[in-house]
């Protein structure tokens, strides 16, 4: 494996975890890590109550482990013994990276924010010593077979996530790996930020050969790194891999309950509209649904280029093709695709004539949207379909139902037309998109499950599916600017 | 059962039923008839072809059948063969209603117009016969025992649908029924609407008693009707129950669209933005799961009223307090109920101390939103709610995530805190709405389902329920003035 050459590395693959203390509540570390297949010898258990978790071995001190240096300490105590814990243990071990696990720190109280600082006080006489959070979940990294809770995927992806919020995080992972099949190369939750900062993830992120796109969630700079602002801009300004950035606090009513959340300094809009300006990060809306929609997208769109080993391009213009099986739907896409800035071009006049004789309608439409639900079945479709199909076409998006019976010959030939569509829009480099409305339907989630596994991309919207595909538009026009 | 004493009525609840000409192709009418459990001695197939339909038998010529009187009567043939055989029957029977059903007229060619006119002038003989379509699926009436599809529900309930696309329509039933456990008082795929009008449907259902919420598509006036428009708007400036209004052609791109489904007459957007101002009618937009969205929440709101017997009241406020298990999602749903439009009261000070002497929390927040993961299950909690709401808060939302043991303790003590919670919330006529974001999972599913079951509202999105409950506001505001 390639590995960055960062000092980093070691964080997201250790070669050794200790966790100080361990108890039953924490025990979805332990699970986390023995689903990842991390090696369970080099697990070290801290605990004066436990005798073993989920069939790890505890040690009542830390003396007790064999090993001297320690790559990844993850800290959980409650937070009046945090700071004599630490440099305990730093007084004893040789520790590369502590993942301070503890809430109801600096986002808590005052006595909290004054935990911090000396906690920074303890760090900064160990420079070798990097740590982060506290108030966090911790790390989510495939490659070195870490995790914090066992429901995240084993396999390895092309998406990074740096979030200010553990919950968030374990649902970014959670959602959007059942709902999209979406994997990553690598996920921190990093909370209050006394030491690490995004900055530097972000970099570490930018540089890794695994990471196609990266998810941020932030809240704000802690009140200990009034620095880290600057520094994020100028790590923003040099990305070219898509950054997709989700605000928490945007609204001044947001911002008080960032400071009960992370307890970060406020960070003004007017300020965060010139950096979406400067760079290329694209803005996201505060709904998680949203971010994983965009992501989802994008993940996909940028390892089709890399797996042919081209030059990613992105889209030059907003036109789609939709096809449906509903006149209604067609309005209504038609309607939603307008106003959100998507051009459908019209089929009239010559070009509508070409388009019928392939195949001469009785019904419906061939104007864009196409309404064809009879023939979908049949291979004119596809004639039809690359005929209208030219370099002004960047987005081919299909709408369809679920099917009663998916043994028949219909839905058979409507499938391999689906296949062979999407493979002659994918060789024009253009997006090709299902649209599958979600409903409880047994045959609607055999349908969906087959889609999925053909790597079809579905979007149960079209407003969705317009408003990632313009994201990736408006990156691949930020870029081109840069 | 009360009626409304309409010539309508007989549409809605046809004593016999003719099909001519039945084939395979349309067996899903005889289908949905016989889902519905409709007398099949009253059901009579035309057909030259077939023996009989699902078990129906199928006459020859329709002086065949012992019927001299026939209440609903489903045309389906060939355009070029409809005005003949729509005289001809006439001429052999007395017909109350017949359903149009046949498709490519008016939408489709200046011939198709040309047909819409002279089915119109044959009508316009026999003032007995009214008629719906062409172009359009017809009817659902579990009244009357009769839907198009068998997918459709049997039981009743208060929603009515008038739409001017037959896919939309059996795509709004077959979705909401399905997501949201909707029923349908009254639901017509009007079509072309060569004879009766929207206007004349709108008014039944105003005037009926079953319905309490009114969902239309518009696409637009039939060129045979243009007087429509001044008697729609007429019947708008009436409605007191909500109409839930989605228009299709609302962008020039869109009426291109709409001369190919109905050949409707284009309408335009500054008459409509006129029309909204003057009437209670809420606009929807382009997006049927909007519309679904914000059927289900006018739905049960309005039914919870009836069937206490009290008089509906509406949202004063706009404040809602927000109770979930991430202080990520908070911010979230923060930042977008404030952008929406949505007021989360802080409660600080003197209020926050309140509320933590019933329960002093050491971590996450009870400032709105309540952060409170660790302490779901307890009982307190139903007291801190309780406290916090008072006569300003118009909408309880709780996220929530599924459980992975709905058998333990803490399940049993959350959803009992639930159930309490909503019973308090509703006793004080306000809202109280759970979030559940979707992903495929079993545990998921089967929550979910507990919570259908046990009639919470459930939606997946905060932004969803959000944009529900200003709906519903918006509409309370507009009955006021006027």
């Amino acid at each position: 494996m390639k590995i960055n050459n960062s000092p980093l590395d070691i964080l997201f693959k250790p070669k050794n975890i200790v966790i100080f203390k361990a108890n039953q509540k924490i025990s979805f570390f332990v699970e986390g890590f023995i689903r990842q297949g991390y090696d369970l010898e080099k697990l070290f258990l801290i605990s004066t109550t436990e005798k073993e978790i989920l069939g790890v071995r505890c040690y009542n001190v830390i003396e007790d482990i064999p090993e001297d240096e320690i790559d990844l300490l993850i800290l959980s105590i409650r937070r009046d013994l945090l700071i004599e814990s630490l440099k305990r243990i730093l007084s004893k071990k040789k520790v590369r990276f502590v993942h301070i696990f503890t809430a109801g720190t600096g986002e808590f109280d005052d006595l909290g924010m004054d935990i911090e600082r000396k906690l920074k006080v303890v760090l900064d006489n160990y420079k070798d010593t990097r740590a982060i959070g506290p108030n966090c979940m911790g790390l989510y990294s495939p490659r070195g077979k870490i995790a914090y809770y066992s429901s995240f995927p084993v396999e390895r992806g092309n998406i990074g996530l740096i979030f200010q919020s553990g919950d968030l995080h374990s649902k970014m992972i959670k959602f959007s790996s059942k709902k999209y099949d979406l994997r990553f190369s690598i996920g921190i939750s990093i909370g209050n930020c006394i030491d690490i900062q995004i900055s530097e993830i972000l970099e570490y992120l930018n540089e890794d050969i695994e990471t196609d796109v990266i998810c941020i969630y932030f809240e704000g700079i802690s009140p200990l790194h009034i620095n880290e602002g600057k520094k994020l801009f100028k790590v923003l300004k040099k990305m070219r891999k898509p950054v997709l950035f989700m605000r928490g606090g945007k609204t001044s009513r947001g911002q008080k309950a960032v400071l009960t959340h992370t307890g970060a300094l406020a960070t003004k809009s007017d300020i965060w509209q010139a950096i979406y300006k400067q760079t290329s990060i694209i803005e996201v809306p505060s709904s998680l649904e949203e971010l994983i929609d965009y992501t989802y997208l994008f993940s996909r769109y940028i390892s089709r280029f890399h797996k042919l080993n081209i030059e990613v391009t992105f889209p030059k213009n907003k036109k789609a093709l939709v096809i449906l099986w509903s006149g209604g739907f067609g309005i209504l896409a038609t309607d939603s695709l307008t106003e959100l800035g998507i051009e459908l071009p019209l089929f009239e006049g010559k070009a509508l004539e070409k388009l019928k004789t392939i195949f001469p309608i009785r019904v419906g439409s061939l104007s864009n949207p196409f309404d064809i639900p009879w023939i979908t079945h049949r291979k004119e479709v596809v004639d039809i379909c690359k005929s209208a199909i030219d370099e002004n076409i960047d987005l081919v998006i299909i709408e369809t139902d679920t099917w009663r019976d998916m043994e028949n010959e219909r839905f058979k030939g409507y499938y391999k037309n689906l296949l062979e569509l999407r493979e002659y829009v994918e060789s024009l480099n253009k997006i090709f998109i299902i649209i599958l409305h979600q409903y409880p339907s047994k045959s609607l989630e055999m349908f969906h499950q087959k889609l999925m596994n053909d790597k079809f991309i579905v979007y149960s919207t079209i407003e969705a599916a317009a408003k990632a595909f313009l994201k990736l538009f408006e990156f691949g026009k930020k870029l081109e600017r840069m």
